[in-house]
């Protein structure tokens, strides 16, 4: 078990003793099966923080459950859940741990496991969340919407394959605005961006198969392609987004059936694609004849001037997959994305999705269009800029005071992010864990390409506004003792 | 291209030609890539019909692109798009056919596609449907909760990995009142029971292995297991449930990895299982170690008496994975249900279900929440109870009026469905058709056992209840046609 997280603690105002509070919260688990026979527990220190108590009190606790057989003790693997004793008769639990390793899917890394787990833990400042900050949510204009839904809704059943037709007419209409012609019947409503990857990597391509994509990139992050037995390949980045003439070389190397790119707002690096690199990456793809995804749900966030148009708006032929979405502007709550391509291919993926969990919530999808035929979402969007270049400065003025001599990073002109290069090798995993002790969540550059283990993916986008400059000063001091510790 | 729906008719006001309007409209959809170079348009007839136009205008229409050398007629594939002839540089799209030839998942089976798409027809009655009638929609009750939300929710961000706290705290004491015992740690929210299935394939089973589940099954309908590389095997029935002497055969003789069942209310013949029954397929899968998923979406649906205990009630050793929902009890489209069983198998599940969609929509599962705290979900299903009383009433007439000569049914204790059991054999693919186009919509029986090719799965929860009566009338006229033509 990962990261242990109670929902329970001991009633300190009962005559029952605390620890034989513990005894019978932890029988409760066994019994129940959801601490399986054969499962470890977590470690003494795990529940003694989680339940509020000294860990002399869990250990008493334990020792009880071990000498009555509940428990025992195992060398190397800490404490594990009987299988019999303490019952009647003897009925052991399926072996659950086989089942747990089984499986088509790889688990995710383990530092995205524990960010995933971390990101909850009270007080924690998040330093590299690709999210919205929660004071960035617009409260006021989500109740009239939320309020508006009630007149319009007149059921909330299954929607169709490719989503809610009103939605559907909204994202055409929207995304016409950015030069895109594609009508509802060629978009398909997906629960999030992350799950339009998900369908692509299930739906077509070839089992074996390779995806090129920019290096770095937060498609390194993920497992979902190698799970489905699909290979990534990286291609180098400069000044100017994917660099065309390596992707030439590298379709023809590795045979490649797809490009994954970030062309606006690059995560994790900030980078925009120039107008000339996309029209030579488009040109590139065409004469390969290969599919391009394209992934821009990070466009709107631009914060000095709006950007070169999407690779999808000159697409000519049919070549390229657009993924928008709402999470990363206005709420990743809604789970609302969009998926723009030729309609043979959004046809087979709908029937995927369907497959897979019939369609997105139709509450959210109702609330979505309604953001997007409000008009609601632009004023949204003008107002998060403005936020987010107040908090764009506060961290670049840290920077510059707390990392001129530690590290280099290129100034963003919009999205979340900063990608922080720093000039000594750090032991990332040890960084990581000293900061999360001091109360910081940091987004390790290596998840985006191991080669990366000096740099990290900072987000001025979701701590409090008052916590940044504070969060970096004690940052700037970590790696500081870090780079000394290194030296040694 | 499945059921061809236009999102677009020509303007009958306009002074250009109905014909040289959809030539526009169709030269639009192939230069944006919509439809690329070398798919397979719509036939004439499905033209036609969804842009309200006789068939020889879109003739003429499809003349005039062939001869500009947009399209070609192809002998026995229809009318293509061609490569390149209309643009001046000649560049190919990728491949599309193939990529949507590839992939890891299989398409649904075409009857269901067929079905997903025909949903939406207007003015189609949907005889099979497993859903609450538009008619049953708590338009105020919804009205109230989404009202709340507005104070509740102050940032939709994305959720912990096992879902919202808040709403797992609900659930948790919810499943108390069944006799489930299940702290917030292990309860998973899910968008629908349907992806914990999902869940379930891609991350506990092993590749090769097989399932036991009740025959005839929903799960048959769905492919996702075969996809993940999952074998099914079917267990008959009898009339208290999966038959225990069957099963203990069937699992060594298949070494299955897992049971799946629906003890109440079973989909599709709506057979609920016995107390008795229940012990004993718990005694047998105890013995064997074998895993149980219980699916439990219909339990709440009792017309008659409440059922018996979940099996998960009576685990005592962490055996069952237990399934509930909120789709079909309140609404399919808040997309939200869930998974309880042991905390390591809930925690690899979360993992691969941030893979996914990185969790559930926030916006729904405040919604769940409240409904659930509130006690509006108690109030709602004593409302809905009474309305599938007077629903199945009204189909129960109706087949004793058409059908006492021609089929068998058993009166269903609750749930939605009534599996009708035909004398004669019938053409079943025919049937569907000739119902289809007569305006009603069926769900033919060998979608959830091939060799049930006279049974019909019949819902009483969906239709409009003055539909429904009229529409069991044509039906059994179409059975007799039908009947009376296989004699000949």
């Amino acid at each position: 078990m990962a990261t242990f997280r109670s929902d329970w603690q001991p009633d300190r105002s009962s005559p029952v003793p605390l620890y034989k509070q513990i005894i019978a919260y932890l029988q409760g688990k066994i019994r129940s099966g959801e601490w399986p026979a054969g499962s470890k527990i977590p470690s003494q220190r795990a529940l003694a923080k989680a339940m509020g108590v000294n860990r002399s009190t869990v250990v008493t606790a334990l020792e009880e459950l071990i000498a009555e057989g509940w428990l025992e003790g195992k060398t190397g693997s800490g404490t594990v859940v009987t299988g019999s004793s303490w019952r009647e008769q003897v009925t052991l639990p399926p072996d659950w741990n086989r089942y747990v390793r089984a499986g088509l899917y790889r688990p995710n890394l383990p530092t995205i496991q524990e960010i995933n787990q971390a990101e909850f833990l009270p007080g924690i400042i998040r330093l590299g969340t690709g999210e919205l900050s929660p004071e960035l949510h617009p409260h006021q204009l989500m109740g009239e919407v939320l309020s508006r839904l009630h007149a319009r809704i007149r059921s909330l059943g299954y929607e169709e394959p490719k989503g809610l037709l009103f939605l559907r007419e909204q994202i055409s209409r929207y995304v016409a605005s950015l030069g895109i012609q594609a009508s509802p019947g060629s978009i398909l409503v997906v629960s999030g961006a992350l799950q339009a990857l998900q369908l692509i990597s299930l739906g077509i391509l070839q089992q074996g198969g390779t995806i090129l994509l920019e290096k770095p990139s937060y498609l390194y992050s993920l497992r979902l392609f190698q799970s489905a037995g699909i290979r990534l390949a990286g291609v180098p980045l400069d000044a100017h987004g994917i660099r065309a003439d390596c992707l030439a070389a590298g379709i023809k190397k590795h045979r490649a059936g797809l490009l994954y790119t970030i062309p606006s707002f690059h995560n994790p690096t900030g980078l925009v694609m120039s107008e000339r690199r996309r029209a030579e990456v488009l040109r590139v793809c065409e004469a390969e004849r290969l599919p391009v995804v394209e992934d821009d749900v990070y466009r709107e966030l631009w914060l000095d001037e709006p950007l070169p148009a999407p690779l999808k708006a000159r697409d000519r032929s049919g070549l390229v997959l657009y993924l928008g979405s709402l999470s990363k502007t206005l709420s990743p709550g809604l789970r609302i994305g969009w998926l723009i391509g030729p309609e043979p291919v959004i046809e087979r993926l709908a029937d995927i999705k369907m497959q897979t969990d019939y369609g997105a919530s139709s509450l959210a999808q109702w609330a979505a269009a309604e953001w997007l035929a409000s008009g609601f979402y632009q004023q949204h969007l003008e107002r998060i800029r403005s936020g987010l270049r107040r908090r764009r400065e506060i961290l670049l003025e840290a920077l510059r005071r707390d990392f001129s001599d530690l590290a280099e990073w290129t100034v963003p002109t919009g999205g979340f992010y900063i990608w922080l290069r720093l000039h000594s090798q750090v032991r990332m995993r040890e960084l990581f864990d000293q900061a999360r002790a001091a109360g910081l969540l940091l987004h390790p550059g290596n998840l985006y390409d191991r080669a990366a283990t000096s740099c990290l993916r900072l987000s001025y986008a979701y701590a409090k506004e008052t916590e940044l400059s504070e969060a970096l000063r004690l940052l700037s001091r970590l790696v500081r003792q870090h780079a000394a510790g290194q030296g040694e």
